[in-house]
């Protein structure tokens, strides 16, 4: 059964930074923007598209909401999209050991694959230096943007898998990386996953 | 300023033997029944009545809830244990590099202290298990035994901070010890401690 690193985080925490490199660490692959594009390869949906609503709840966007509410088999393109992500990210675990970033793949992987799951957190604070750093001022404030993109991706986890997002019961490994840095988390993920 | 390391953690998760081995491999002292012992000195209060009501909110025991709903001077006997709770954990950190053992030292060191914030969890069927192994079966279900812990734990934590217990922001570290094992939990705290 493949080794598999999930990593969930709040938007801003660096959670994606700290996969990568701990995949660098560990010379195994890191699957994030590749499971979109694996998803579009395989479904037809477009990257935008997968990308939004692969991970969060609805927003404000008229063009998405109408897309997803759209429903064809008794299924809303939402749904299908869920579909297919299990199935890509079922089978990418099946292949290889490596770490996996968001997209529920810690539910996803359940039984199926030998999981250390980890979830990157920060204070608002720490997050939103990093946003403005990384991304840069928006005319909506940093912290309401961080507060929605939580509350959707939160209310998108707990709809299509039952379990609450950020819940420490549900991680073996939850780390503060505004407090410990990126590098220390680093080290602590790729040390617990060769134990 | 001092650097404490404060374990919170579910009870039969194995923190306090987490805290004393991590306290050992850094050769700083752990502060748990020495704390109790401090109180009972300063206070007057027994050990006993210290145990159970610095950390759990009233269970079903008529003694102790007579005991702590009696007032003096307008504060009840608890409220007064935690004043001198808070009194003795501020002394101590104040003193020394150290490990502190729940007793909401985390919230009660805010700003007071550099401290590592460490969660220890298990599942329920991990925590179980090692409570049997422990201290044996009792006539009340284990399980039940530890729902019962952990609820009066969280409750009495909330009241005296406004903080909610196990909530995963409020840790720098949260580790699932059931799954992790102690010794790796103690790994990974002694190396964020010394970055």
């Amino acid at each position: 059964m493949s080794k598999i690193i999930t990593i969930s985080r709040e938007f801003g925490s660096g959670g994606r930074t700290i996969g990568r490199k701990v995949a660098e660490k560990l010379g195994i692959p890191c699957y994030d923007q590749e499971i979109i594009e694996k998803i579009a390869q395989q479904s037809g949906f477009c990257e935008e598209f997968i990308r939004e609503k692969g991970e969060y709840a609805s927003s404000g966007s008229k063009f998405f909401n109408a897309l997803s509410a759209s429903y064809a088999n008794g299924l809303s393109m939402q749904d299908k999209l869920w579909i297919e992500q299990e199935r890509v990210i079922t089978e990418i675990a099946q292949k290889e050991d490596c770490v996996i970033i968001g997209r529920c793949a810690d539910v996803i992987l359940q039984g199926k694959a030998d999981c250390l799951k980890v979830f990157i957190h920060a204070s608002m604070q720490k997050r939103a230096e990093r946003v403005e750093k990384l991304y840069g001022l928006r005319e909506e404030s940093t912290e309401r943007r961080l507060k929605d993109k939580d509350k959707r991706r939160k209310a998108y986890y707990q709809y299509y898998t039952d379990v609450e997002w950020g819940d420490v019961g549900n991680y073996h490994l939850c780390l503060d990386s505004g407090e410990l840095g990126i590098e220390k988390c680093v080290d602590i993920i790729a040390s617990a996953y060769k134990s």
